[in-house]
């Protein structure tokens, strides 16, 4: 089989790709004349790398969201995608989520503000039990985060567009399931993925719906927040707002532009995109045993392009 | 049995132990002329009430730290004294240890310094396995820090004064131990009892044995850390020094007096002693069994007032 690979480091992944698929042809991708191949595995190509190829039958996305490469204007019709599912990066973000709610519940940012005016001042600790977490998105790794935060003691309400059932979390859907489950929740992390309809889904409506002082965490996409909505809901510096503060790690427009006014929000912590980076041994073996199964034409788990997903 | 409570919140602790201890007689103490008791529940009683008491048949110490009750100049000798063991506490300080060492692992530290230069620039994350923390002293708390640590997936070495063995935990002892210890961990999370021995344990001396780059996380006792040392450890402002940052949640003198130079360092953050609140109800519970099995004659488990915990 033929593979061309687009990517940042994309020799490393020849490398690792190499020692578990040795009878491959694998090559790393040029800006033009590259050769033609059977499999492009890639993250966010230019459209020149799709219209350079006439034969592929098979797409890997090296990573989770596939918003990009749908979005890529010469992108072939009907051709099988394949994207990352959590490997290992439920558990980065998890870990990621678990800090975010410690931070809240357990008043690190008071305790931060308290330190820069020299105050020595212990606010009442609420109990994990009584501080209900909403995760929004309930995929491979919305999963994981859910019961991962389960497991550290925190009741967990989860949701999705369709019902499911998951063992120790409160699972809502549709819409009045996402109403139900924002009144209720003091930490919100969103982990939906980006398509036309999640998009902005964290607006003033919904914003307005979480509880007096309650906490947003996104470590998913950039675009499911309505950004002037989530200052407003912040209020001014000091001052805790309706909303008391929020971790982000996803931008609509990425690296974030050095105006812009949240970098310098007293009650926002930004981190770039750092929430779950692909843990690369356990990706490769996705990413081989995809190819391995799409070329002997065995059933794999494809993304639907009009699901988004 | 007579009681005599000295707290901050005396008459909460009275009411909880009335439930527990209905024929008890059980009074808050006032600043003199308080009447003869059997036994006194206290936390860092004045050396007034322990003057008035002529017949005391034992203490109940309303938290794990006894050094300030030890020091007290009116301790009577010879009486058995319990202290509250793991209540809560142990969970709580362990999402307190939690918090930290993702504050280092996962780089939020960095991240927050280049949030107010408006910098995007992600960091490698170095993962669980290959962040070794170790924790000083193995008591209930600390035992209870490094299995929730483990558990997440970090490696960690424990140290204790004599030998213990401890499932999923490395464990050290003795001064070899210590200096086996310290070569080799990325954070360091001191739970020692406060005792003439482990004063100052983290010396200048000590803190050179860390590897450069480590950090220190401290919600035991204020005293084990030699301040001057810290700092200079820490080294200057923006750069990151030997040490490369610390969470300090106790003080040799609290509140932490507001010209101290800790309260102003960047890569430093302070919490006001909130690390480990003791739970209420499962420390009532631990009195009044203490108070009941004393009252009876029967066995419990004391203080030895020379080893100081």
């Amino acid at each position: 089989m033929r593979v061309l690979i687009y990517h940042n480091d994309a020799e490393q992944w020849r490398n690792i790709l190499l020692e578990r698929l040795p009878d491959a042809e694998i090559q790393v991708a040029a800006g033009s004349g590259n050769p033609q191949v059977d499999y492009l595995v890639a993250w966010k190509p230019p459209a020149s790398v799709f219209d350079e190829q006439t034969a592929l039958k098979g797409i890997v996305n090296l990573g989770a969201g596939v918003d990009a490469l749908l979005q890529n204007p010469s992108l072939p019709r009907g051709i099988p995608i394949v994207k990352l599912r959590d490997a290992g990066m439920g558990e980065l973000i998890g870990d990621y989520a678990r800090y975010g709610v410690l931070h809240f519940q357990r008043d690190f940012d008071r305790y931060r503000r308290q330190q820069a005016n020299s105050e020595w001042r212990e606010v009442a600790v609420v109990d994990k039990p009584d501080w209900p977490v909403g995760v929004l998105g309930l995929g491979a790794i919305g999963t994981r985060v859910a019961q991962m935060l389960a497991a550290d003691g925190y009741p967990i309400h989860g949701w999705s567009r369709s019902p499911k059932q998951l063992e120790g979390i409160t699972c809502h859907h549709g819409d009045h399931g996402l109403d139900t489950l924002l009144r209720q929740v003091k930490t919100l992390i969103t982990l939906l993925p980006d398509t036309p309809a999640t998009r902005h889904i964290i607006d003033r409506g919904n914003l307005a719906k979480l509880p007096a002082g309650a906490s947003l965490i996104n470590p998913g996409r950039g675009t499911l927040i309505d950004e002037p909505a989530l200052l407003d809901a912040l209020g001014e510096a000091e001052s805790e707002g309706r909303l008391r503060g929020a971790l982000l790690d996803a931008f609509p427009s990425e690296p974030l532009a050095a105006d812009s006014p949240l970098w310098r929000h007293p009650r926002i912590l930004i981190t770039p995109h750092m929430a779950g980076p692909t843990p690369i041994g356990a990706a490769a073996d996705q990413v081989a045993d995809a190819l391995d199964a799409m070329s002997k034409g065995k059933a794999v788990e494809t993304v639907d392009p009009d699901a988004g997903y």
